[in-house]
């Protein structure tokens, strides 16, 4: 998380319950094929831009910073809605996604299937 | 995380990313419909187990302890699939739930919509 001064709504910060390291997980979904994208995960901040921009924008726990979906690669999402759940550590978004949603150039990030045994 | 011993297959486990607190971030997609029903956690016995007995299993970051879904409301998530995602953090469950997937009682966790000002 940063370090960042945050000017998310304070009513909406009091509702999210955070990670230890201070983050709520987003679910990206796609709007019109109902796919499931991606999962990225946000602080305050990167909830607020969010919020106030509509384009998804996200913390990246692996280089520290915050990371505009598509800034690099084009591959933007519009965001839709923004939902939270009941207990306040998950958020819904429901987004167009322009282009590949993956960093690996797929369209989703969960393309790796583990087996099932039972069914 | 529970200390419990494992015996999810290494080579899967090897692939996992976990967040500090060891866990990774479970996403419930319910066949049919399409819609995201919740965010569960996953440490590696619940992977585990919930890939060799089809019935999702989740890890309880408030409770402390492994959770089948369904085992004390009757709502049961039968597993089809289970995909990991790119980066290996984040899994998306695809199941055919019984009755309300949220302990609030309603379809989905997600109602809690969040305004987006700029769309």
């Amino acid at each position: 998380m940063s370090d960042a001064k945050t000017y998310l709504d304070p009513a909406i910060a009091a509702r999210l319950k955070r990670t230890s390291d201070g983050l709520v997980a987003a679910i990206v979904q796609e709007h019109g094929t109902g796919d499931v994208l991606m999962l990225a995960w946000m602080d305050e901040e990167a909830l607020h831009r969010t919020l106030t921009t509509g384009r998804a924008t996200y913390w990246s726990r692996s280089r520290g910073e915050y990371w505009v979906k598509g800034a690099t690669s084009g591959h933007h999402q519009h965001v839709r809605k923004v939902a939270l759940d009941c207990d306040g550590d998950a958020l819904l978004l429901t987004v167009d996604q322009t282009g590949a949603a993956c960093h690996t150039g797929t369209h989703t990030c969960f393309t790796d299937e583990l087996p099932v045994e039972a069914s």
